[in-house]
């Protein structure tokens, strides 16, 4: 079996906004034993995407290759690969190597590894000078423990946000207990807000979608939410103080937000946790504002392998799919992608589909 | 049995730098048949006083006689009150009463109840238009669930203390896991912060004292600190990184604390949970901050009546005291007492004694 040293895809230069998207060759990571190498079929649109291409984080290794919300098939394994099949269908998501070896790989934290965290586009494989590169490429290649198995009853275009999107709204709340008997919150009804609903209520929870204005309520309890909350009308959060038990923060911004009302919606201990990235400076905050209900505040980080399998069979079991626009893999499907995610115009996530007509 | 109406203390006419004692009578709460009438022999000064007398938490309730860290003698029991014996040594935190019937109050949360809370000083006491007063005077009168009784082995003078700012450090530390296995910090080695260096090593944990300067070393291995970290040191965070799993940052200031940094020595889903209340504006904290390792943020408010009587007995148990220095009661005590508090000199904290020289 052969393994190549590169392959094609689409990168920018220089963030931009608009960005410009080149096709061009880069190289593979060199190959390991353990390694899978995916020929890519569609790959989700992910904030993060958004923010690298338009600058918004600030310095990144270009060029570069954005897209981590990818699904293809297996179509190479490494001699030590027991986790994949060859022609498998899998999916990729934001990460695609740890060490394995340290305290937090060994406790499902590998998300959060502190020794050797590779992230699927941007991150320098150690000792190579090779930058990794994301899915809106031909291939990816990467270590079987990053490479799930998809579920044949997923539909590829829609599973696709869920490898980011979804694992980065289902950690958080199997995490921090959503499930029966709990009332949990999802604040921002996008990418990720969407299969936080789906999710929460999926575990078992008692869902409220909390929004702006009731623009999206009814395609909120579409997607299983149990109660809406408009944030926009007065005194919104007066019916519902120290009442939830979680809340996950999908919001993509966090200019105007009166934090102190939202977390006078939790109950003692509940726990509040940001999901999103907002480009802004960041929130204020006293111990005074947390004392009356000892509320918790945290952020999430992706998720385990375990919890992406377990995510996978719970959107299999309850037949979720992710709410999706398709557009299509080039130069301008991407810039299309990029601009319209930067304006919030998309209901709820663009996957990018099309591979084989670029790539054959 | 007759139940007095009035009793006599010391009251602020308003706050000053230093504040200025009056002594004086003033009304006691009408009595229920649940309260208990307390002789006041001791009480602790707490960061709370200073701060309410000194004007630096804005409005309060004047002319007020503050101090919550009673310890004293039961001298009158309602006929329904079966929780304490009259003559009973006994004390007062820093609240005297919830609703009682609250989901927060069922579930041992009743120092968070959001309907009926009233602190030991400057809350009024529903309907009756009187202001509810604090230690430094003759006789308290409050609801037996408030009034906790004390070991035999605990002496007045190091128990007072306890009730207020021991609490405050007992609570979380049991309310988020520490104990044998568990590697716990505490940051700032003061009134609150020395109890918790006590109640984590009698707990099971691994405790590390955390100071600026290594000033407090000594006395910090003393207490039971098994390491030292001072901050002061540069690289001070590098060893412990990604490794505690629960702080508690008990220093009543926030200026000059780079979060960041401390943050960073939590392992994935570590505590950082705050119980001092600096009068500071507080601090900005993003999303990203968080995630690197799923830290919890949080901050906590005194702690149930189970807790309080868990953490005497603990105390009882491995003869932990408080490490006090002792101030007359009177003008001149309680004016010195606010001063130094307010400068930071004490080790670790004033108990007011000689309450029978004042009132007999």
């Amino acid at each position: 079996m052969s393994f190549p040293a590169e392959t094609e895809g689409f990168q920018v230069d220089e963030p931009g906004n608009p960005p410009d998207f080149h096709k061009r060759s880069f190289k593979l990571k060199p190959v390991g034993d353990h390694d899978v190498d995916i020929k890519i079929d569609a790959c989700g649109v992910c904030g993060s995407d958004v923010h690298t291409v338009t600058g918004g984080w600030g310095q990144q290794k270009f060029p570069l290759c954005v897209g981590h919300e990818i699904v293809g098939h297996a179509v190479r394994v490494g001699p030590k690969v027991t986790l994949i099949k060859e022609g498998q269908r899998v999916g990729v998501g934001a990460q695609v190597y740890s060490c394995g070896e340290c305290k937090q790989c060994r406790e499902d934290n590998e998300t959060y590894c502190q020794v050797n965290l590779i992230n699927t586009y941007g991150s320098e494989w150690p000792g190579t000078g090779i930058i990794s590169q994301g899915g809106f490429a031909s291939h990816i290649r990467t270590h079987e423990w990053w490479v799930f198995p998809i579920p044949d009853a997923l539909p590829t275009k829609t599973v696709a946000p869920m490898l980011c999107a979804g694992i980065t709204v289902y950690s958080p709340l199997v995490r921090h207990g959503a499930g029966k008997g709990k009332k949990v919150g999802i604040v921002g009804i996008g990418g990720i807000g969407h299969f936080g609903i789906m999710f929460a209520k999926a575990l078992g929870a008692e869902v409220w979608a909390i929004s702006r204005s009731r623009a999206k309520e009814a395609e909120a309890r579409k997607l299983g939410a149990d109660g809406f909350i408009a944030t926009a009308e007065e005194g919104w959060e007066k019916p519902h103080r120290c009442t939830f038990d979680l809340i996950v923060n999908c919001a993509n911004s966090s200019a105007g937000f009166d934090l102190a009302k939202y977390l006078s919606l939790m109950d003692v201990h509940g726990r509040w946790m940001s999901v999103g990235m907002p480009e802004e400076e960041g929130t204020v905050i006293k111990a005074q504002n947390l004392v009356s209900n000892g509320v918790l505040i945290g952020a999430s980080h992706l998720g385990s392998r375990r919890e992406m399998l377990d995510m996978l069979k719970l959107a299999a079991d309850h037949g979720l799919e992710g709410v999706v626009e398709e557009l299509k893999l080039g130069e301008e499907g991407l810039k299309e992608a990029m601009v319209r995610m930067k304006k919030g115009d998309v209901r709820y996530r663009f996957t990018i589909t099309g591979y084989d007509k670029v790539f054959g």
